[in-house]
């Protein structure tokens, strides 16, 4: 089993019966994603994906990856949201957060478009000269401001380099399988294409093309991968309180309903940094609606018990923990003796650094605990492809689980239009006078 | 005036009125700030820093810096908390967040001792292969854990390249002045030393050597911060109702009072997100004691508007936004038209990025503040250092203030010791063994 979730300090927190009593609610958001008869259903598609997926595609992404892995120093993935989290989250936490600065035979990968800052784009641009790039636009529409911005400099920018001919070979789209902007350009151009499919969203999206071709020009095995997902499928697929899936969700509820409104997922590796971003993108986007849900925030440790760790351990106590506990990390040393152990560590001697960050794991769960801080444990074996490919699919069937828990549609995102409307207004869009003139009002004089 | 407060989107949440009903107890904790009268005043030596400080140290820096510079392919930073983040911050927000993989004839900075992770320590063990490296071990007492078991490893590594005399010459430390473990050592192998003031705690230590050492080596211009800091502590030293960091901090109490007990620090530009991390270390440890303290989090926009945007928009109102609106990028870039309009984007065309950028930050403010946001606006003239410094100073200040608004110490961090004791006791370390029994039986049976 690659997850595991250990519950005992939970103890003064919640008692086992509490799960009893929301256990047919858990049930009755089973069968809502089981049967697909919930708020959102039209986008489960992830929830049997790591078996049914697209394997004549899978076998283009390899090849595709392939290629570009043999003709480009870089790739730059453009996309934001789904399309930008997932694949960062996977290749940090697999091969390094130095992943860039550590030459190992594979390009060098940076993400592009996921924001809107001139200096961001610049550094990345200026970080392709000399070398040989190809892109990976994703995006299902093709019109998201942010990627197709970036998307528009750096095909040029090929195009500068590479003649139209030769940067078409260079430009491997992810989008809509049948229509948008995006779609029908490639089809005009003669872009490779991958599918970002229908009932599939942004935020579930990491083990479809959109994670899967960044993820595997980076040299992550992306069987494993699928291999760890499909192995949570089956294993997190009967609704009963030994699924630790399930559990988890359960307990979230529990503690939200009472007054612990923020949780803070916690791990102790630092390569684990974007997963924690990919985390807050699922849980966030999923929960919080309709004045509701958990607000997702998340920390490294012990980087940030010398930041975050005096709040939690005894700031307001409005929040609960879930720490990621990685069993074995990537790589670790031993702590060698000191002559006159002039730093006092000498008792550290012989201890691996793994040693003394379990130590600084649990003595940090039980703090937390004894300052008032429900604390949830989700063990995993490791951060490698198979283990974390369970670890994402436990979590995306825990958050959709939880949605209907908390009694909301944990599929769409209504409240991400509310900021573009205002933005398309204000840039003076065709079509949105009447809005620009109100929000120009606004502006001047609220 | 480098830092602008805007409250004008406030409108809807906290009228003027509340601002003049609390002001009193802002008089009171300005009173206590600048006679040194509250509690923890024996840590306010931040306050005068940016006129008061060591000018003859000031110098050795920028010896020590560009002698590193000169010798050096890489710095490494050994510091964790206070030690780390403000100097990392700083050159992300100066420089890049790409900082280490633009070449730009100064050394690489990694930061190391962090964290426990092997995997990290190995990492830049790996980075600094066939290079020359310098290190800048930071730690007051030279026992806290992370850095010291990083320094050993380094030190080991420096004796190894160049041999113990040549290791020397390669080592500062920046510790106390007059006595510990660290100065210790220092004293007796003749490293170069910087002091880290006993009247400064760690969260507010960046313009000191802590800070300063590693941002001259990266080639930040450390006469320009102090100057922007100096010319905040002139601007900001009259307690009235129009000093805007009076003003940020009455606001942030006076939400926190109407049960808006979460802070989501937002800023559009990527190089942000370290600045981020450091506002939360500062707000965090000092106002997250005795049950009380906003819970700080952060967001780098357009970017998570893809993410948290909808919990921002939409999720449980128990939250409110400080916009730190960046008026002059480090760069820019003007979008071009693009034939056929193939992506709908020519409404843009003759745009430059940071217009596009702003009117998303616009329209995302007046949406979330449509959704049930109390949104404050720093406006910030530019990340370069003049302004930077401005804004740490304005930040320290309003932390220290909010502090004594909230009725706390915000200088000390008790919690912070709860793990370390947990941990010591678990690792074996001597004079813990009684400890270390009862943890062991906690962690088997609970």
């Amino acid at each position: 089993m690659s997850v595991r979730l250990e519950t005992k300090y939970l103890a003064p927190f919640v008692r086992e019966e509490e799960v009893d009593f929301l256990f047919p609610q858990v049930e009755a958001a089973h069968r809502l994603l089981e049967t697909a008869n919930g708020p959102g259903s039209d986008y489960v598609g992830w929830l049997k994906l790591p078996r049914d997926y697209d394997k004549s595609e899978f076998a283009r992404i390899k090849n595709a990856a392939a290629k570009i892995a043999k003709g480009s120093d870089v790739l730059v993935v453009i996309g934001i949201g789904g399309s930008y989290l997932g694949a960062r989250a996977v290749i940090e936490a697999v091969k390094s957060a130095q992943y860039n600065l550590k030459p190992n035979g594979r390009p060098q990968i940076f993400f592009a478009g996921s924001s809107v800052s001139g200096a961001a784009l610049n550094d990345v641009l200026e970080l392709c000269e000399g070398k040989d790039v190809s892109v990976n636009i994703i995006s299902k529409s093709g019109t998201t401001t942010e990627p197709a911005v970036a998307f528009r400099v750096f095909r040029d920018w090929l195009v500068a380099k590479y003649g139209v001919e030769g940067a078409k070979e260079r430009i491997f789209a992810t989008t809509d399988g049948a229509k948008g902007t995006l779609k029908e350009l490639a089809g005009r151009e003669g872009y490779e294409t991958f599918v970002v499919p229908d009932d599939i969203g942004g935020r579930y999206s990491v083990l479809t093309a959109v994670g899967l071709l960044p993820l595997a020009v980076a040299g992550v095995d992306i069987d494993a991968l699928m291999a760890g997902a499909a192995q949570a499928m089956d294993a997190l697929s009967v609704c009963d309180k030994t699924n630790d899936c399930y559990r988890w969700a359960a307990l979230r509820n529990i503690l939200y309903r009472k007054g612990k409104t923020v949780e803070v997922l916690a791990c102790y590796e630092p390569d684990f940094a974007l997963m924690n971003e990919w985390y807050k993108q699922l849980f966030g986007e999923s929960e919080g609606k309709d004045q509701k849900g958990i607000f997702p925030a998340s920390v490294v440790f012990t980087t940030d018990l010398h930041s975050m760790g005096q709040y939690l351990q005894d700031g307001r106590r409005q929040l609960f923990e879930t720490v990621v506990d990685v069993k074995n990390p990537r790589s670790d040393r031993v702590i060698e003796p000191a002559a006159e152990d002039f730093d006092g560590l000498n008792y550290l001697a012989g201890k691996a650094l793994s040693d003394v960050n379990r130590a600084a794991m649990q003595g940090t769960v039980l703090a937390h605990a004894d300052g008032g801080v429900p604390v949830l444990v989700l063990e995993v074996d490791s951060l490698g492809e198979h283990d974390l490919g369970y670890l994402i699919y436990f979590m995306e069937k825990a958050c959709a689980l939880s949605g209907y828990l908390l009694g909301v549609n944990p599929f769409n995102q209504p409240g991400v239009e509310s900021y573009k409307q205002n933005m398309f207004a204000l840039l003076g869009k065709p079509g949105y006078e009447a809005q620009r003139q109100q929000l120009l009002g606004r502006l001047a004089t609220e």
